[in-house]
């Protein structure tokens, strides 16, 4: 079975020593979650992932989900306990506001904690996390009623949520989408269609589920000005808000997927079942963003950590699997042969996911940081600016972490050659499950649609602005540092590849948008490049100061200092590649005819 | 179910346009196989790919394997009939000397056929190459009286063949194994011991199999010194030579495997079961090494063939799909969306595995061509070159060919989005069959050590300054042709990063092996691009003098320039990141102890 050991440690040293978590204790819900109580949180998080959630991983993908000839689904053996578990932990409202019954604690706990659960099992915490997204989207749009009616069970786990967008015909251009929303004249609607992949759309682990459903309301606009998202109980609450009757949804079938088998992926079929429209008419595009937002942050947590675990995997198979001799002499002399971990490729494999993972969790916590001065702060410029970053880097955490996080998957599985092909090791399970991050919540190509036709001009470009800023006044400030140096220089050629990226984005890309959809990917990774080596550029800092300081745990900085020079040598150099396939547009790209192809 | 259509007239315009084919007729075999000829070979293998091999793809992946309780195993339905076709198409012994039965024709036929077999049914296809590596071994390494008992059988595909080298402990390392070989005084062998990871091992398509068994004999040298190569039959053959009792040889178990269910992947038992040795006493590497250049060529082809097959189905969805607009203006007004192949980053996707699938099909041929002279020539100078060439891209074929074939597979799985993650459209299975090739047979670690540490120094450097030079006339004679000057200028900057890359090495690697190590990976890669790069040279000359001389397929020869132009934007600029990772060597990569990770 495949180990994990939660990166608490890591954890703490983001938050506490890099980024300035105990500066934000006057951010409401901060105060309750002080240093202390922080590590007493994410040591209770680490137990449920390694005790609770492991352990079902594999059962999870062997025995998959069924479907019962009634529509009824349950998940795999153990997974309702699990839940239950977590439920009663309070982990489903860790950070909700208490006023619906929740613990109102940073998000940034919640995502840390997400990390070490999704390593687990990211199967059974789709479950909870599709469910934390419907809350989102019922905190900002919904009426109070709605809210009372709905969160504190949500938030209490007793019921969980879905997001019903997908057609057969549509997913990403939503705008074609034709389930129907009749009014009933009551304020209620009747709602029919077929909704597809939609994950946890029907299991035995709550009370009742809380569909949220993009539909066309009779008589609205054509494309995305006419879609609303309407609030559908599988179980139509009775006059006490107890689920009764059966509402007119179900699941029509599961589908047969890749990985994540632990969780029900379900055809749903509504005919006229009642719902209430959440947020306003025909607004329900914007209302499905803020699940959508949320939903695409837990996603690229997703990608983190399947690298995560599959790299700690790698590593203790590269220290037990005696295969060959190092090429500079024995290792193990008394051994038959040396543990592959002294063999240079294999190293390059582990320094390359370790490089990432610990960046790529520094850039989820800082965002995550983000969220809560964007949600809780009272300064409003503070707020905006965070809003801002938030924004910009939920394109780039979707996108780049998922991507790599799969490359990363199959790098591990690399490791444990023709073992990693075998099921019974895990390293397949994490590459199958991996490879859904990619694509579900937006694909990565509408990830990089996004940042660079949406999130690099809007407002004027003031978020990426500020971006360059930040990290270009981080070099300049270290680079007279030298033991900085080295770092900041790295990280200002990955900036100037970056700004010349957008330069030329600018220039080209107005008067001809073609220019702008054959940069997005390699822009996308670009800037996934320079946020993860400015990660590391603020570790190193960090960890400069505690050496200097004669911090007690020496090593583990001087071992940050040594990943991020890997880093800055074998990870930043593709900068210069993504700049110059940006750079030479969309011309030859688009030249072909369709039918050439 | 997914399409498929086999790229015949590419095959054709490599080999007759391109690489020259119709010049070596005077090599044996050659002339058999006219241009005329050729083309009617490609065409019946064709059909057995697209009528007979791709309808049961699928059926292999879901069907899989099954061991009966006996240890006999069958195949999934259809296999045997499907593999009855192949071996009365002659195709087994289509290159395989006349004297036993074969056809005699070229190898690099072989080659070209076997890539659409594998695009439609790589499971299926592999017992037969195994089939392959087994008569290759025995030609080579055989005694007549081995070669009249076992390989007329063989090629006629009565009889099919496996490799036996990986053990629980051991499967890089050679020289760990523990299979034993004890002499039975009458030059039989008795064969005991543990094998694992056997594919084909057994099943239920022939009459007998023969394994390939690597074993120590009693009192044999430590190391690979030690080993021997045996025949072991898993009948015995009577005193007609025909299948009697059974040897001591059964299958103990299948393997779950991420892919390939179609394939048998075998742990085999070897109970005092009897063989004969095949070639010198302790010389078992060198004898094994004659299957296994055989089947990484075949391996290579492999990736190859899922990056073609993935790519045909992506670009069928992508013309299909209607899924948003244009950025330049609606292509489809009629429709409500437009088909997704006018998105530029599909036609990234797209552009990218069809310039790689091109020149990675002419890379095959080529190398498959000098398989032939190497083989065939009575030139011994000519047979010398053609040798050096094939084993230095030996390593590269296997690598760079399976590492972008999984990558293109995963590639054109995204361009389906949700789609792609479902079973049933096919695109998984593409991507979980094609993640074995860059496992087996040496993992791409392994070849790119090989490279770097074997085939760059073997005779003095002799193959790979041969390659340079080749490529470095190529751009020097092409460079004032204003047309091709685009095309030399970007092989001949990545020849320029390769060479600096070889030279870092000469100048780094022998004090420090590790180095080399090091650098291994980005150096094959880097190798690729450049070989890849030179193809496209080679195809763009073509394709120019056939557009001058008023070719009637003049869409043909544009849409190769375009692709080759694309090649350069964007593939090419990955030699200057690899360089520049290459020259970073070992020490940060390398500075950790392993207690650290």
């Amino acid at each position: 079975m495949p180990i994990y050991q939660s990166p608490v440690q890591d954890t703490l040293y983001l938050l506490n020593d890099v980024l300035g978590y105990p500066d934000h204790a006057s951010l409401p819900g901060f105060a309750d979650a002080s240093p202390d109580v922080l590590e007493a949180i994410l040591a209770e998080g680490a137990k449920l992932a390694e005790n609770v959630m492991l352990p079902l991983n594999r059962v999870g993908d062997l025995e998959g989900c069924t479907r019962h000839d009634d529509g009824s689904v349950t998940t795999p053996k153990g997974f309702r306990a699990a839940y239950q578990q977590y439920r009663e932990g309070g982990w489903m409202g860790l950070s909700t506001p208490a006023e619906y019954g929740g613990q109102g604690l940073p998000y940034t706990i919640h995502a840390a904690v997400g990390e070490y659960l999704s390593s687990t099992n990211m199967a059974l915490m789709m479950y909870p996390g599709l469910t934390q997204g419907a809350i989102a989207a019922i905190l900002v749009h919904g009426n109070e009623e709605q809210k009372q009616t709905f969160l504190p069970k949500m938030i209490d786990g007793a019921w969980t949520g879905t997001m019903n967008l997908t057609e057969p015909h549509c997913g990403t251009d939503l705008g074609l989408l034709r389930t129907r929303a009749v009014p009933n004249g009551d304020g209620t609607y009747r709602i029919s269609g077929q909704k597809i992949f939609i994950s946890a759309g029907d299991h035995d682990m709550s009370d009742n589920i809380i569909h949220l459903v993009l539909a066309r309301i009779d008589g609205a606009p054509e494309g995305v000005k006419g879609i609303s998202l309407f609030i559908v109980p599988k179980f139509r609450l009775d006059a006490n808000g107890n689920p009764g009757a059966a509402n007119g949804v179900s699941c029509g079938s599961l589908e047969e997927k890749m990985g994540i088998h632990g969780n029900a992926t379900c055809v749903m079929n509504y005919d006229e079942a009642e719902g209430t429209l959440l947020g306003a008419e025909n607004g329900g595009l914007k209302a499905m963003f803020v699940m959508m937002n949320e939903a695409r942050l837990g996603v690229g947590l997703q990608g983190l950590s399947m690298s995560e675990i599959a790299y700690q995997n790698a590593v203790a198979y590269a220290r037990e699997r005696l295969q060959g001799r190092s090429l500079s002499g024995p290792k193990n002399p008394q051994g038959k042969a040396d543990p592959i971990i002294v063999h240079p490729d294999i190293r390059r494999a582990l320094m390359t996911m370790r490089a990432f993972n610990e960046a790529g969790r520094a850039l989820v916590l800082w965002t995550a940081l983000n969220s809560d001065i964007a949600h809780r702060s009272d300064d409003e410029k503070a707020r905006q600016a965070a809003d801002d970053m938030l924004g910009l880097m939920t394109p780039v955490i979707k996108g780049v972490l998922t991507d790599k996080g799969f490359e990363h998957a199959v790098m591990a599985q690399q490791v444990f050659g023709g073992h990693g092909y075998i099921e019974e090791h895990g390293m397949s399970q994490f590459v199958r499950d991996a490879r859904i991050a990619m694509i579900y919540e937006g694909a990565n190509g509408i990830q990089a649609l996004d940042l660079v036709g949406r999130k690099l001009a809007q407002n004027g470009g003031r978020a990426v602005q500020a971006f360059f800023k930040e990290v270009g006044e981080f070099c300049e400030q270290n680079r007279a540092d030298e033991k900085l140096a080295p770092f900041t220089k790295g990280i200002k050629k990955g900036l100037n590849d970056l700004q010349a990226a957008t330069m030329w984005l600018m220039q080209n890309a107005m008067a001809k948008p073609d220019n702008a959809g054959a940069a997005s990917t390699d822009y996308l990774h670009l800037f996934g490049l320079v946020a993860l080596g400015y990660m590391w550029g603020r570790m190193v800092k960090a960890s400069q100061e505690k050496l200097a300081e004669g911090a007690a745990d020496a090593a583990f900085h001087e071992n940050k200092i040594v990943i991020a020079r890997y880093f800055m040598e074998r990870v930043m150099p593709e900068t210069s590649a993504h700049l110059a396939r940006i750079s030479t547009g969309a011309d030859t790209m688009m030249a072909l005819p369709a039918e050439a192809f």
